[in-house]
Protein backbone atom coordinates (compact mmCIF):
# COMPACT_ATOMS: atom_id res chain seq x y z
CA UNK A 1 0.00 0.00 0.00
CA UNK A 2 1.43 3.52 -0.85
CA UNK A 3 -0.73 5.99 0.64
CA UNK A 4 -3.88 7.15 2.39
CA UNK A 5 -5.50 10.24 3.53
CA UNK A 6 -5.14 11.63 -0.32
CA UNK A 7 -8.34 12.04 -2.64
CA UNK A 8 -7.80 8.34 -3.12
CA UNK A 9 -6.49 5.23 -1.31
CA UNK A 10 -3.91 3.61 -3.70
CA UNK A 11 -3.01 0.11 -3.76
CA UNK A 12 -1.22 -2.23 -4.94
CA UNK A 13 -3.15 -4.98 -7.32
CA UNK A 14 -3.13 -8.68 -8.28
CA UNK A 15 -3.68 -9.54 -11.40
CA UNK A 16 -8.06 -9.22 -10.95
CA UNK A 17 -10.21 -7.91 -8.44
CA UNK A 18 -13.17 -8.87 -6.94
CA UNK A 19 -15.93 -5.99 -5.62
CA UNK A 20 -18.28 -5.86 -3.83
CA UNK A 21 -20.53 -3.65 -2.35
CA UNK A 22 -23.40 -3.93 0.48
CA UNK A 23 -25.14 -1.10 2.35
CA UNK A 24 -26.93 -1.92 5.60
CA UNK A 25 -29.66 1.13 7.20
CA UNK A 26 -30.92 1.11 10.57
CA UNK A 27 -34.45 -0.19 10.69
CA UNK A 28 -34.03 -2.36 7.82
CA UNK A 29 -31.25 -4.16 8.12
CA UNK A 30 -31.06 -4.12 11.84
CA UNK A 31 -32.49 -1.98 14.61
CA UNK A 32 -30.08 -0.16 17.13
CA UNK A 33 -30.97 -0.14 20.71
CA UNK A 34 -29.95 -1.76 23.92
CA UNK A 35 -28.59 -5.40 22.49
CA UNK A 36 -27.40 -3.77 18.82
CA UNK A 37 -24.75 -1.10 19.75
CA UNK A 38 -23.60 1.04 16.76
CA UNK A 39 -20.28 -1.31 17.30
CA UNK A 40 -22.54 -4.63 16.08
CA UNK A 41 -23.73 -2.46 12.96
CA UNK A 42 -20.28 -2.16 11.64
CA UNK A 43 -19.30 -5.45 12.22
CA UNK A 44 -22.47 -6.44 10.35
CA UNK A 45 -22.16 -4.81 7.43
CA UNK A 46 -18.08 -5.33 7.04
CA UNK A 47 -18.93 -9.25 7.65
CA UNK A 48 -22.24 -8.93 4.74
CA UNK A 49 -19.40 -7.12 2.20
CA UNK A 50 -16.35 -9.31 3.29
CA UNK A 51 -18.97 -12.32 2.72
CA UNK A 52 -19.16 -11.56 -0.97
CA UNK A 53 -15.21 -11.92 -1.06
CA UNK A 54 -15.43 -15.51 1.30
CA UNK A 55 -17.85 -16.70 -1.45
CA UNK A 56 -15.55 -16.47 -4.41
CA UNK A 57 -12.39 -17.33 -2.88
CA UNK A 58 -10.83 -14.17 -3.59
CA UNK A 59 -7.87 -12.78 -1.16
CA UNK A 60 -8.95 -10.35 1.24
CA UNK A 61 -7.87 -6.73 0.37
CA UNK A 62 -9.41 -3.36 1.60
CA UNK A 63 -12.41 -2.59 2.79
CA UNK A 64 -13.85 1.29 1.78
CA UNK A 65 -16.49 2.45 4.77
CA UNK A 66 -19.06 5.12 3.89
CA UNK A 67 -21.23 6.58 7.02
CA UNK A 68 -24.06 8.46 7.35
CA UNK A 69 -24.80 9.49 11.10
CA UNK A 70 -27.76 10.82 12.15
CA UNK A 71 -27.63 13.57 14.58
CA UNK A 72 -28.65 11.70 17.78
CA UNK A 73 -25.78 9.56 17.47
CA UNK A 74 -22.63 10.95 18.86
CA UNK A 75 -18.84 11.17 16.82
CA UNK A 76 -17.95 8.19 19.78
CA UNK A 77 -20.86 6.43 18.14
CA UNK A 78 -19.34 6.56 14.74
CA UNK A 79 -16.05 5.59 15.92
CA UNK A 80 -17.98 2.73 17.69
CA UNK A 81 -19.18 1.58 13.53
CA UNK A 82 -15.47 2.00 13.08
CA UNK A 83 -14.20 -0.20 15.62
CA UNK A 84 -16.74 -2.67 15.04
CA UNK A 85 -16.06 -2.54 11.00
CA UNK A 86 -12.66 -2.52 12.20
CA UNK A 87 -12.31 -6.01 14.16
CA UNK A 88 -14.60 -7.64 11.81
CA UNK A 89 -12.24 -6.49 8.96
CA UNK A 90 -8.87 -7.49 11.13
CA UNK A 91 -10.69 -10.60 11.17
CA UNK A 92 -11.34 -11.11 7.85
CA UNK A 93 -7.45 -9.95 6.60
CA UNK A 94 -9.00 -6.82 5.16
CA UNK A 95 -7.82 -3.70 5.31
CA UNK A 96 -9.52 -0.35 5.70
CA UNK A 97 -8.11 1.66 3.33
CA UNK A 98 -11.10 4.81 3.20
CA UNK A 99 -14.12 5.72 3.84
CA UNK A 100 -16.37 8.84 3.86
CA UNK A 101 -18.58 10.11 6.83
CA UNK A 102 -22.09 12.47 6.42
CA UNK A 103 -25.11 13.55 8.26
CA UNK A 104 -28.50 11.98 7.70
CA UNK A 105 -31.86 10.57 9.64
CA UNK A 106 -30.51 7.34 10.01
CA UNK A 107 -27.50 5.03 10.72
CA UNK A 108 -26.40 3.82 7.21
CA UNK A 109 -23.73 1.90 6.37
CA UNK A 110 -22.09 0.90 3.03
CA UNK A 111 -19.13 -1.58 2.63
CA UNK A 112 -17.09 -1.38 -0.37
CA UNK A 113 -14.48 -4.39 0.12
CA UNK A 114 -12.09 -5.80 -2.93
CA UNK A 115 -10.27 -8.77 -3.20
CA UNK A 116 -7.88 -9.81 -5.21
CA UNK A 117 -7.01 -13.17 -7.38
CA UNK A 118 -4.19 -13.93 -9.76
CA UNK A 119 -5.92 -15.02 -12.26
CA UNK A 120 -10.52 -15.36 -13.22
CA UNK A 121 -9.56 -19.40 -12.57
CA UNK A 122 -8.43 -18.63 -9.22
CA UNK A 123 -12.25 -17.62 -8.52
CA UNK A 124 -15.57 -19.51 -7.99
CA UNK A 125 -18.62 -18.15 -9.56
CA UNK A 126 -21.82 -19.31 -9.16
CA UNK A 127 -22.25 -21.22 -12.54
CA UNK A 128 -19.84 -23.91 -12.43
CA UNK A 129 -22.56 -26.77 -10.72
CA UNK A 130 -22.17 -29.85 -12.73
CA UNK A 131 -24.66 -33.11 -12.31
CA UNK A 132 -22.90 -35.26 -9.86
CA UNK A 133 -21.37 -32.91 -7.56
CA UNK A 134 -21.88 -32.97 -3.99
CA UNK A 135 -23.63 -29.95 -2.20
CA UNK A 136 -21.71 -28.95 1.41
CA UNK A 137 -22.13 -26.02 3.60
CA UNK A 138 -19.94 -24.52 6.08
CA UNK A 139 -20.54 -24.50 9.68
CA UNK A 140 -23.81 -24.41 11.12
CA UNK A 141 -27.14 -23.09 9.93
CA UNK A 142 -30.42 -21.05 10.82
CA UNK A 143 -28.03 -18.96 13.97
CA UNK A 144 -28.81 -15.74 12.22
CA UNK A 145 -32.93 -15.82 11.67
CA UNK A 146 -33.00 -17.96 15.70
CA UNK A 147 -30.75 -15.16 16.78
CA UNK A 148 -33.03 -12.48 15.29
CA UNK A 149 -36.21 -14.10 16.96
CA UNK A 150 -34.47 -13.84 20.31
CA UNK A 151 -33.12 -10.85 19.86
CA UNK A 152 -36.97 -9.34 19.02
CA UNK A 153 -38.51 -11.03 21.56
CA UNK A 154 -40.33 -13.53 19.42
CA UNK A 155 -38.87 -17.14 20.99
CA UNK A 156 -36.64 -17.78 23.81
CA UNK A 157 -32.78 -19.23 23.24
CA UNK A 158 -29.52 -19.26 23.98
CA UNK A 159 -27.41 -15.75 23.87
CA UNK A 160 -24.80 -17.36 21.69
CA UNK A 161 -27.42 -17.41 19.01
CA UNK A 162 -28.14 -13.58 19.30
CA UNK A 163 -24.52 -13.06 19.23
CA UNK A 164 -24.26 -15.03 15.88
CA UNK A 165 -26.90 -12.90 14.87
CA UNK A 166 -25.25 -9.32 15.29
CA UNK A 167 -21.59 -10.31 14.64
CA UNK A 168 -21.37 -13.31 11.74
CA UNK A 169 -18.12 -14.44 10.72
CA UNK A 170 -17.32 -14.56 6.88
CA UNK A 171 -15.71 -17.81 6.16
CA UNK A 172 -12.92 -16.55 4.41
CA UNK A 173 -10.30 -19.46 5.25
CA UNK A 174 -13.20 -21.65 4.26
CA UNK A 175 -13.69 -20.02 0.99
CA UNK A 176 -9.94 -19.85 -0.14
CA UNK A 177 -9.74 -23.22 0.52
CA UNK A 178 -12.63 -24.49 -1.42
CA UNK A 179 -11.45 -22.50 -4.13
CA UNK A 180 -7.79 -23.98 -4.00
CA UNK A 181 -9.14 -27.18 -4.18
CA UNK A 182 -11.61 -26.75 -7.08
CA UNK A 183 -14.57 -26.12 -6.05
CA UNK A 184 -17.13 -26.02 -8.95
CA UNK A 185 -19.56 -23.12 -7.62
CA UNK A 186 -20.16 -21.35 -4.57
CA UNK A 187 -21.84 -18.38 -2.83
CA UNK A 188 -22.48 -17.20 0.87
CA UNK A 189 -25.91 -17.72 2.27
CA UNK A 190 -27.23 -14.26 2.69
CA UNK A 191 -30.83 -14.62 1.65
CA UNK A 192 -31.53 -18.17 2.93
CA UNK A 193 -30.57 -21.52 2.12
CA UNK A 194 -33.61 -21.99 -0.58
CA UNK A 195 -33.10 -18.71 -2.73
CA UNK A 196 -29.23 -19.04 -2.52
CA UNK A 197 -29.06 -22.36 -3.71
CA UNK A 198 -31.55 -21.41 -6.62
CA UNK A 199 -29.45 -19.07 -7.77
CA UNK A 200 -26.66 -21.68 -7.99
CA UNK A 201 -29.03 -23.92 -9.71
CA UNK A 202 -30.12 -20.86 -12.33
CA UNK A 203 -26.73 -19.98 -13.11
CA UNK A 204 -25.53 -23.50 -13.77
CA UNK A 205 -28.37 -24.19 -15.30
CA UNK A 206 -29.11 -27.58 -13.08
CA UNK A 207 -30.60 -28.73 -10.30
CA UNK A 208 -30.03 -28.78 -6.52
CA UNK A 209 -31.38 -31.72 -4.55
CA UNK A 210 -31.07 -30.74 -0.97
CA UNK A 211 -31.88 -33.51 1.92
CA UNK A 212 -33.34 -30.66 4.44
CA UNK A 213 -32.75 -33.24 7.55
CA UNK A 214 -29.08 -33.11 6.64
CA UNK A 215 -28.74 -29.59 7.54
CA UNK A 216 -26.08 -28.95 10.23
CA UNK A 217 -27.81 -26.75 12.82
CA UNK A 218 -26.63 -24.37 15.17
CA UNK A 219 -27.42 -25.01 19.28
CA UNK A 220 -31.15 -24.20 19.99
CA UNK A 221 -31.96 -23.59 16.28
CA UNK A 222 -34.70 -26.18 16.85
CA UNK A 223 -36.11 -24.70 20.13
CA UNK A 224 -36.53 -21.57 18.65
CA UNK A 225 -37.90 -23.40 15.03
CA UNK A 226 -40.89 -25.04 17.70
CA UNK A 227 -42.07 -21.64 19.28
CA UNK A 228 -41.94 -19.91 15.73
CA UNK A 229 -44.07 -23.03 14.55
CA UNK A 230 -41.55 -23.68 12.07
CA UNK A 231 -39.50 -27.20 11.27
CA UNK A 232 -36.29 -26.62 11.97
CA UNK A 233 -34.86 -26.90 8.54
CA UNK A 234 -37.01 -23.75 8.03
CA UNK A 235 -34.91 -20.93 9.65
CA UNK A 236 -31.79 -21.85 7.31
CA UNK A 237 -34.11 -22.32 4.30
CA UNK A 238 -35.57 -18.93 4.61
CA UNK A 239 -33.95 -17.02 6.74
CA UNK A 240 -30.99 -14.54 5.73
CA UNK A 241 -27.78 -13.48 6.95
CA UNK A 242 -26.06 -16.82 8.17
CA UNK A 243 -22.92 -16.08 5.87
CA UNK A 244 -22.08 -19.86 5.70
CA UNK A 245 -21.07 -20.85 2.40
CA UNK A 246 -23.00 -22.76 -0.20
CA UNK A 247 -20.48 -24.89 -2.44
CA UNK A 248 -20.42 -27.42 -5.05
CA UNK A 249 -17.81 -29.93 -5.47
CA UNK A 250 -16.70 -32.99 -7.51
CA UNK A 251 -16.83 -35.73 -6.20
CA UNK A 252 -13.35 -36.59 -6.57
CA UNK A 253 -12.92 -33.37 -4.10
CA UNK A 254 -14.98 -34.97 -1.06
CA UNK A 255 -12.18 -35.42 1.04
CA UNK A 256 -10.51 -32.12 1.09
CA UNK A 257 -13.64 -30.52 0.88
CA UNK A 258 -14.67 -32.03 4.03
CA UNK A 259 -11.10 -30.87 5.55
CA UNK A 260 -11.78 -27.59 4.59
CA UNK A 261 -15.08 -27.12 6.53
CA UNK A 262 -18.18 -28.69 3.76
CA UNK A 263 -20.96 -30.94 5.56
CA UNK A 264 -23.17 -32.30 2.85
CA UNK A 265 -26.41 -31.24 2.18
CA UNK A 266 -26.98 -32.97 -1.46
CA UNK A 267 -26.45 -33.64 -4.95
CA UNK A 268 -26.26 -31.85 -8.76
CA UNK A 269 -28.32 -33.50 -10.63
CA UNK A 270 -29.42 -33.11 -14.45
CA UNK A 271 -32.88 -31.52 -15.02
CA UNK A 272 -34.06 -27.80 -15.40
CA UNK A 273 -32.98 -25.21 -12.91
CA UNK A 274 -34.90 -26.10 -9.91
CA UNK A 275 -33.79 -26.82 -5.96
CA UNK A 276 -35.81 -30.06 -4.86
CA UNK A 277 -35.73 -30.80 -0.64
CA UNK A 278 -36.56 -34.19 0.82
CA UNK A 279 -36.85 -34.15 4.06
CA UNK A 280 -39.51 -31.19 5.17
CA UNK A 281 -42.77 -31.14 5.20
CA UNK A 282 -43.10 -27.23 4.79
CA UNK A 283 -40.47 -27.32 1.88
CA UNK A 284 -43.31 -26.26 -0.71
CA UNK A 285 -43.91 -22.79 1.76
CA UNK A 286 -40.00 -22.01 1.19
CA UNK A 287 -40.75 -21.42 -2.58
CA UNK A 288 -41.99 -17.83 -1.60
CA UNK A 289 -38.53 -17.06 -0.90
CA UNK A 290 -37.06 -18.31 -4.17
CA UNK A 291 -37.27 -14.77 -6.08
CA UNK B 1 -14.10 -7.75 -17.30
CA UNK B 2 -14.65 -11.07 -16.72
CA UNK B 3 -17.94 -11.38 -14.91
CA UNK B 4 -20.96 -9.29 -13.30
CA UNK B 5 -23.68 -10.82 -11.21
CA UNK B 6 -22.16 -13.02 -8.88
CA UNK B 7 -21.28 -12.80 -5.41
CA UNK B 8 -18.47 -10.10 -6.66
CA UNK B 9 -18.05 -7.80 -10.16
CA UNK B 10 -14.62 -9.51 -11.18
CA UNK B 11 -12.39 -7.45 -13.33
CA UNK B 12 -8.93 -6.87 -14.81
CA UNK B 13 -6.49 -4.81 -12.59
CA UNK B 14 -3.60 -2.35 -13.49
CA UNK B 15 -0.56 -2.46 -10.92
CA UNK B 16 -2.06 -0.41 -9.09
CA UNK B 17 -5.61 0.39 -7.70
CA UNK B 18 -6.88 4.29 -6.67
CA UNK B 19 -10.08 4.31 -4.60
CA UNK B 20 -12.14 6.41 -3.47
CA UNK B 21 -15.88 6.30 -1.78
CA UNK B 22 -18.36 8.88 -1.37
CA UNK B 23 -21.59 8.60 -0.12
CA UNK B 24 -24.77 11.41 -0.60
CA UNK B 25 -27.52 12.04 1.39
CA UNK B 26 -31.09 13.75 0.64
CA UNK B 27 -31.20 16.41 2.60
CA UNK B 28 -27.54 16.60 3.22
CA UNK B 29 -25.89 17.19 -0.27
CA UNK B 30 -28.66 17.84 -2.46
CA UNK B 31 -32.94 18.64 -1.73
CA UNK B 32 -35.20 16.34 -4.13
CA UNK B 33 -37.72 18.55 -5.74
CA UNK B 34 -38.71 20.02 -8.73
CA UNK B 35 -35.48 20.81 -9.64
CA UNK B 36 -33.15 18.31 -8.66
CA UNK B 37 -34.81 15.23 -9.91
CA UNK B 38 -33.14 11.17 -8.66
CA UNK B 39 -31.03 11.19 -12.02
CA UNK B 40 -29.14 14.84 -10.87
CA UNK B 41 -28.97 13.06 -7.26
CA UNK B 42 -27.36 9.83 -9.27
CA UNK B 43 -24.85 12.19 -11.50
CA UNK B 44 -23.94 14.31 -8.84
CA UNK B 45 -22.96 11.49 -6.41
CA UNK B 46 -21.20 9.91 -9.29
CA UNK B 47 -19.24 13.08 -10.11
CA UNK B 48 -18.31 13.75 -6.21
CA UNK B 49 -16.56 10.04 -6.32
CA UNK B 50 -15.31 10.02 -10.20
CA UNK B 51 -13.78 13.48 -9.42
CA UNK B 52 -11.57 11.97 -6.60
CA UNK B 53 -9.88 9.51 -9.66
CA UNK B 54 -9.48 12.93 -11.99
CA UNK B 55 -7.47 14.30 -8.68
CA UNK B 56 -4.97 11.70 -9.02
CA UNK B 57 -4.66 11.25 -13.01
CA UNK B 58 -5.64 7.96 -12.37
CA UNK B 59 -7.12 5.90 -15.18
CA UNK B 60 -11.01 5.18 -15.09
CA UNK B 61 -12.08 2.11 -14.27
CA UNK B 62 -15.29 1.01 -12.21
CA UNK B 63 -17.70 2.34 -10.48
CA UNK B 64 -19.80 0.90 -7.65
CA UNK B 65 -23.19 1.56 -6.65
CA UNK B 66 -25.13 1.30 -3.41
CA UNK B 67 -28.65 3.19 -3.00
CA UNK B 68 -30.65 3.28 -0.26
CA UNK B 69 -34.54 4.44 -1.97
CA UNK B 70 -37.51 5.48 0.60
CA UNK B 71 -41.12 3.97 -0.13
CA UNK B 72 -42.19 7.61 -0.94
CA UNK B 73 -39.71 6.77 -4.26
CA UNK B 74 -40.63 4.05 -6.95
CA UNK B 75 -38.60 1.91 -8.72
CA UNK B 76 -38.47 4.17 -11.72
CA UNK B 77 -37.23 6.90 -9.37
CA UNK B 78 -34.23 4.51 -8.45
CA UNK B 79 -34.10 3.00 -12.02
CA UNK B 80 -33.50 7.72 -12.44
CA UNK B 81 -30.72 7.41 -10.38
CA UNK B 82 -29.13 4.91 -11.82
CA UNK B 83 -29.20 6.40 -15.23
CA UNK B 84 -28.25 9.40 -13.91
CA UNK B 85 -25.22 7.71 -12.25
CA UNK B 86 -25.00 5.85 -15.55
CA UNK B 87 -24.68 8.97 -17.75
CA UNK B 88 -22.07 10.67 -15.66
CA UNK B 89 -19.92 7.18 -15.67
CA UNK B 90 -19.99 7.28 -19.16
CA UNK B 91 -18.58 10.82 -19.25
CA UNK B 92 -15.93 9.79 -17.40
CA UNK B 93 -15.15 6.35 -19.34
CA UNK B 94 -16.16 4.83 -15.92
CA UNK B 95 -18.28 1.44 -16.10
CA UNK B 96 -20.66 0.83 -13.25
CA UNK B 97 -19.88 -3.12 -12.45
CA UNK B 98 -22.26 -3.63 -9.42
CA UNK B 99 -24.38 -1.99 -6.67
CA UNK B 100 -26.92 -3.00 -3.81
CA UNK B 101 -30.01 -1.59 -3.41
CA UNK B 102 -31.98 -1.41 -0.13
CA UNK B 103 -35.16 0.40 1.72
CA UNK B 104 -34.49 3.34 4.23
CA UNK B 105 -35.78 6.79 5.24
CA UNK B 106 -34.46 9.23 2.43
CA UNK B 107 -32.30 8.37 -0.93
CA UNK B 108 -29.04 7.97 0.06
CA UNK B 109 -26.24 6.83 -2.60
CA UNK B 110 -23.03 5.89 -1.86
CA UNK B 111 -20.35 5.54 -4.79
CA UNK B 112 -16.88 4.11 -4.99
CA UNK B 113 -14.86 4.51 -7.55
CA UNK B 114 -11.39 2.26 -8.79
CA UNK B 115 -9.33 3.84 -11.21
CA UNK B 116 -5.88 2.33 -12.26
CA UNK B 117 -2.07 3.19 -12.56
CA UNK B 118 0.88 1.21 -13.84
CA UNK B 119 3.03 2.70 -11.58
CA UNK B 120 2.14 4.74 -8.31
CA UNK B 121 4.41 7.60 -9.70
CA UNK B 122 1.72 8.34 -12.60
CA UNK B 123 -0.49 9.16 -9.68
CA UNK B 124 -0.39 12.77 -8.00
CA UNK B 125 -0.84 13.42 -4.60
CA UNK B 126 -1.01 16.48 -2.63
CA UNK B 127 2.03 16.51 -1.03
CA UNK B 128 4.54 17.16 -4.13
CA UNK B 129 4.24 21.35 -4.07
CA UNK B 130 7.81 22.91 -4.04
CA UNK B 131 8.46 26.60 -3.35
CA UNK B 132 8.26 28.39 -7.26
CA UNK B 133 5.93 25.98 -8.31
CA UNK B 134 2.85 27.80 -10.24
CA UNK B 135 -0.77 26.92 -9.02
CA UNK B 136 -3.15 26.68 -11.38
CA UNK B 137 -7.25 25.55 -11.55
CA UNK B 138 -9.36 24.18 -14.30
CA UNK B 139 -12.47 25.66 -15.54
CA UNK B 140 -14.41 28.30 -14.19
CA UNK B 141 -15.02 28.68 -10.30
CA UNK B 142 -17.88 29.27 -8.22
CA UNK B 143 -20.52 27.85 -10.40
CA UNK B 144 -21.63 25.13 -8.10
CA UNK B 145 -22.02 27.68 -5.03
CA UNK B 146 -23.83 30.36 -6.82
CA UNK B 147 -26.30 27.69 -8.80
CA UNK B 148 -27.20 26.54 -5.42
CA UNK B 149 -28.02 30.35 -4.80
CA UNK B 150 -29.79 30.29 -7.63
CA UNK B 151 -31.84 26.79 -6.75
CA UNK B 152 -32.69 27.84 -3.28
CA UNK B 153 -34.37 31.17 -4.31
CA UNK B 154 -31.38 33.35 -2.22
CA UNK B 155 -30.19 35.27 -5.30
CA UNK B 156 -31.15 35.15 -8.94
CA UNK B 157 -28.31 33.94 -12.07
CA UNK B 158 -28.26 32.25 -14.83
CA UNK B 159 -30.26 28.66 -15.51
CA UNK B 160 -26.26 27.46 -16.36
CA UNK B 161 -25.23 27.77 -13.07
CA UNK B 162 -27.96 25.71 -11.52
CA UNK B 163 -26.91 22.80 -14.30
CA UNK B 164 -23.32 23.25 -13.23
CA UNK B 165 -24.24 22.78 -9.78
CA UNK B 166 -26.85 19.41 -10.36
CA UNK B 167 -24.77 18.25 -13.10
CA UNK B 168 -21.25 19.06 -12.34
CA UNK B 169 -18.40 17.37 -14.63
CA UNK B 170 -14.94 15.34 -13.41
CA UNK B 171 -12.01 16.50 -15.01
CA UNK B 172 -10.82 13.33 -15.85
CA UNK B 173 -9.07 14.42 -19.03
CA UNK B 174 -7.30 17.30 -17.64
CA UNK B 175 -6.32 15.43 -15.10
CA UNK B 176 -4.97 12.75 -16.66
CA UNK B 177 -2.87 15.21 -18.61
CA UNK B 178 -1.46 17.09 -15.85
CA UNK B 179 -0.43 13.18 -13.91
CA UNK B 180 1.13 12.79 -17.39
CA UNK B 181 3.00 16.25 -17.57
CA UNK B 182 4.35 15.75 -14.22
CA UNK B 183 2.04 17.76 -12.35
CA UNK B 184 3.96 18.24 -8.32
CA UNK B 185 0.47 18.35 -6.66
CA UNK B 186 -3.50 18.04 -7.23
CA UNK B 187 -7.10 17.44 -5.85
CA UNK B 188 -10.48 18.35 -6.79
CA UNK B 189 -12.34 21.85 -5.44
CA UNK B 190 -15.22 19.99 -3.20
CA UNK B 191 -14.98 21.69 -0.22
CA UNK B 192 -14.31 25.42 -1.51
CA UNK B 193 -10.91 26.73 -2.72
CA UNK B 194 -10.03 28.53 0.62
CA UNK B 195 -9.65 25.26 2.08
CA UNK B 196 -8.66 22.80 -0.08
CA UNK B 197 -5.72 24.81 -1.11
CA UNK B 198 -4.90 24.66 2.67
CA UNK B 199 -4.66 20.81 2.05
CA UNK B 200 -1.90 20.94 -0.85
CA UNK B 201 -0.27 23.15 1.48
CA UNK B 202 -0.10 21.43 4.87
CA UNK B 203 0.43 18.01 3.02
CA UNK B 204 3.74 19.26 1.00
CA UNK B 205 4.53 21.50 3.94
CA UNK B 206 4.64 24.69 1.94
CA UNK B 207 3.04 27.91 1.76
CA UNK B 208 0.24 28.82 -1.54
CA UNK B 209 0.12 32.71 -2.40
CA UNK B 210 -2.96 33.13 -4.38
CA UNK B 211 -4.47 35.98 -6.03
CA UNK B 212 -8.15 36.43 -5.41
CA UNK B 213 -8.39 38.64 -9.01
CA UNK B 214 -7.28 35.53 -11.14
CA UNK B 215 -9.78 33.39 -10.22
CA UNK B 216 -11.48 32.09 -13.22
CA UNK B 217 -15.28 32.80 -12.44
CA UNK B 218 -18.15 31.48 -14.50
CA UNK B 219 -20.04 33.54 -16.10
CA UNK B 220 -23.12 34.60 -13.51
CA UNK B 221 -21.29 34.46 -10.23
CA UNK B 222 -20.11 37.98 -10.03
CA UNK B 223 -24.05 38.78 -10.22
CA UNK B 224 -24.82 36.16 -7.51
CA UNK B 225 -22.43 37.41 -5.64
CA UNK B 226 -23.38 40.77 -5.58
CA UNK B 227 -27.00 39.75 -4.66
CA UNK B 228 -25.38 37.71 -1.56
CA UNK B 229 -22.94 40.30 -0.23
CA UNK B 230 -20.14 38.60 -0.88
CA UNK B 231 -16.79 39.36 -2.91
CA UNK B 232 -17.17 37.77 -6.30
CA UNK B 233 -14.17 35.13 -5.24
CA UNK B 234 -15.86 34.65 -1.89
CA UNK B 235 -17.96 32.38 -3.83
CA UNK B 236 -15.69 29.41 -5.05
CA UNK B 237 -12.92 30.36 -2.00
CA UNK B 238 -15.64 29.08 0.11
CA UNK B 239 -18.43 27.55 -1.75
CA UNK B 240 -18.11 23.19 -2.72
CA UNK B 241 -18.35 20.95 -5.21
CA UNK B 242 -16.94 22.73 -8.19
CA UNK B 243 -14.98 19.52 -8.83
CA UNK B 244 -12.36 21.77 -11.01
CA UNK B 245 -8.68 20.89 -10.31
CA UNK B 246 -6.07 22.98 -8.81
CA UNK B 247 -2.80 21.85 -9.35
CA UNK B 248 0.70 22.79 -8.84
CA UNK B 249 3.01 22.66 -11.14
CA UNK B 250 6.94 23.24 -11.95
CA UNK B 251 7.58 26.48 -13.92
CA UNK B 252 9.05 24.51 -16.92
CA UNK B 253 5.66 22.85 -17.33
CA UNK B 254 3.56 26.10 -17.59
CA UNK B 255 3.22 25.69 -21.25
CA UNK B 256 2.11 22.56 -21.47
CA UNK B 257 -0.12 22.81 -18.42
CA UNK B 258 -1.61 25.71 -19.67
CA UNK B 259 -2.53 23.49 -23.29
CA UNK B 260 -3.92 21.23 -20.40
CA UNK B 261 -6.10 23.79 -19.32
CA UNK B 262 -5.04 25.26 -16.38
CA UNK B 263 -5.00 29.26 -15.26
CA UNK B 264 -2.82 30.50 -13.16
CA UNK B 265 -4.21 31.86 -9.36
CA UNK B 266 -0.66 31.83 -7.69
CA UNK B 267 2.81 30.39 -6.55
CA UNK B 268 3.99 28.55 -4.16
CA UNK B 269 6.25 29.37 -1.41
CA UNK B 270 8.71 28.51 1.37
CA UNK B 271 7.08 28.79 4.49
CA UNK B 272 4.86 28.20 7.21
CA UNK B 273 2.08 25.78 6.06
CA UNK B 274 -0.58 28.16 4.88
CA UNK B 275 -2.57 30.23 2.16
CA UNK B 276 -2.07 33.94 1.61
CA UNK B 277 -5.08 35.35 0.04
CA UNK B 278 -4.17 38.90 -2.21
CA UNK B 279 -7.06 41.06 -3.79
CA UNK B 280 -9.81 40.07 -1.92
CA UNK B 281 -11.04 41.72 0.82
CA UNK B 282 -12.41 39.47 2.84
CA UNK B 283 -10.16 37.14 2.80
CA UNK B 284 -9.63 37.00 6.93
CA UNK B 285 -13.45 35.59 6.66
CA UNK B 286 -12.36 32.89 4.74
CA UNK B 287 -10.24 31.31 6.99
CA UNK B 288 -13.15 29.91 8.85
CA UNK B 289 -13.86 26.96 6.27
CA UNK B 290 -10.31 26.25 6.07
CA UNK B 291 -11.62 22.75 7.24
Amino acid sequence: MRWIGDDCAVVRADAYAAVSTDVMVDGTHFRLGARCGPEDAGWRALAGAASDLAAMGAAPGEAYLAIVLPDALSDEDALAVHAGAEACAASCGLTIAGGDLAAGPVLTIAVTVVGWAPAPEALVGRDGARPGDLVGVTGELGAAAAGLAVLEGRAQGPEALVARHLRPRPRMAEGAALAALGARAMLDLSDGLASDALRIAEASGARLDLDATRLPLAQGVDVVAVQLGMEPAELPATGGEDYELCACVAPGSRAAAEAAGLRWIGRVSAGAPAVTWTGAASAERWRGYEH
